[in-house]
């Protein structure tokens, strides 16, 4: 890895989004009595913050890099992002995606104008299907967590609430698949507390956290709503800046994550997924300390309208 | 009727509002090829922009009427802007609300503090109602439209949304109830074009603009989802203010308005009530011309989870 992920370079991916992109709001929430807030990526145009990463990236591949397009893997939202940023920018985009991605994601990346390749989630390596894609026809990676830019990129939010706060907050709570977004914000606030929030079952980096080393999945690990946190591994580089830097790793459950969607429904009047939904779950459960400078990021919208209506339906 | 509204107290609105609450956002939509501007008042704190006449209307009272208290009728997000404001000035409220209002308006306005009392739709007169309560008790009436003070402080959303454009909007698209949104828009930006949307059936105000005189609803009137867009006539004073100065009036029907709701939930990431997304159903329905300078206004969103989730199971 050349370039070293620096909060010099979240600086410089945040003006570079401020270019393109209002600010996504800081809403007031008040949760348990506490007044927190509550940063709306599910807000942005694609829908989720993969936006920021997916922008830093493409714009600084060279000219020649341009021309030969971009290769992604990704649940949905990096797809998105990808999608987006490429086509604003005129680069061809082939993302590698698993068959059973919710269906807008799969419609809206295609919407984008971005190729899909599909492939079977248990059955086959994503990373080694992207490779050999690149084999084939040339192209840059733009890895989904594991890439300087790509977290330089997601760490801009954080630089957006500062702004909006006037201070860095005291803590981030953020959900986390393969810890991009947390590695980030890490850079983006170094004076705050950094919670990350995995889905039960799919705690990779929290245990990496605590193992101090990569931990993958267990093969049998639960299924989880939460489509958008499924990565079975971190990368060592999301360790090594979130090692000694984040809270220890907490988790929470597919009945907390729709707890979640359903007051983010009432009180909030916003459409969050089961990923989206996660850091608000984890603060709405007890399961992270809060204090009137808490930002829990809401990091995505983009819900199936079926699985929605069911978790409406059902009483909490 | 002693103060005639105008664009100063519009202005002066304006700058009352941005005191306390931040600016809800604009965000880009493309409807048909069109990129336009949505304003997402679905975001105020109370779900609606009904806060900002309440805020106004509110805090312009003397020290010995807010001692005396205030009395408004509602069908629900009316209520929850004079709760809100009441409650943070420590005014005492009542709130008349017919008994079919959904139950997430009775829920929220009760919790902000105020007393509910409640009437039967079609059978009583809710204005009625108010007059005797205030006869009883003294206390100032709030009106939810026909008020100078609440009309500049819904016009308040036209200035924000002027800052946040650098220049009026070509048009504004909005939802019209009795007609008090419309006026302040109309007031805050002489500029624009102002397009009213009523429900099929309930079109009271374009009726009103059509006949140069006050039309009440026909009493065989159909039912309609939208719920917050339900008064049965406008007043002289909103009729005054719109006369020569808005668009003849379309509607929407139910099913266009639920179409909205769906597309507000998969574009933009947003709950939307029915009456919320009746100024959304006339631009999806090509009834209201689009440019690039056009503002359609998000006016609410607690929706009932049950309904809306029927919405969302329902195919297009």
């Amino acid at each position: 890895m050349i370039r070293a992920p620096a909060r010099e370079g979240v600086i410089e991916a945040a003006e570079k989004i401020a270019a393109i992109l209002p600010p996504t709001p800081l809403l007031p929430v008040e949760i348990d009595g506490v007044q927190c807030w509550a940063k709306a990526e599910n807000l942005q145009p694609i829908g989720a913050f993969k936006i920021r990463g997916a922008w830093h990236r493409l714009t600084a591949l060279s000219e020649d890099e341009r021309s030969r397009g971009v290769v992604a893997v990704s649940s949905g939202n990096h797809a998105q992002g990808v999608a987006w940023a490429a086509r604003r920018l005129g680069i061809r985009a082939a993302i590698v995606m698993p068959r059973d991605a919710p269906q807008v994601k799969l419609d809206n990346t295609r919407a984008l104008g971005a190729e899909i390749v599909l492939y079977d989630r248990p059955g086959e390596d994503r990373d080694a299907i992207a490779a050999e894609l690149i084999r084939e026809r040339g192209g840059t990676l733009v890895h989904a967590f594991g890439d300087p830019w790509v977290i330089e990129g997601q760490g801009s939010a954080g630089i957006e609430i500062a702004a909006q706060l006037g201070k860095q907050p005291s803590r981030i709570v953020a959900c986390c698949g393969g810890g991009g977004l947390a590695a980030g914000l890490a850079l983006a606030c170094p004076d705050s507390a950094i919670h990350v929030v995995e889905p039960f079952g799919w705690d990779m980096v929290g245990q990496a956290l605590a193992a101090g080393k990569i931990v993958p999945v267990a093969p049998d690990a639960p299924a989880t709503i939460c489509d958008a946190l499924q990565p079975t591994a971190t990368k060592q580089l999301n360790l090594d800046l979130l090692s000694g830097r984040a809270e220890p790793g907490v988790t929470v459950t597919d009945a907390e994550v729709r707890d979640a969607q359903r007051w983010a429904f009432a009180h909030l009047r916003l459409v969050l997924e089961p990923g989206g939904a996660a850091a608000l779950a984890a603060a709405l459960a007890g399961k992270v300390p809060l204090d009137r400078g808490t930002a829990i990021m809401l990091t995505g919208g983009n819900a199936d309208p079926k699985a929605f209506a069911r978790t409406l339906s059902a009483d909490a």
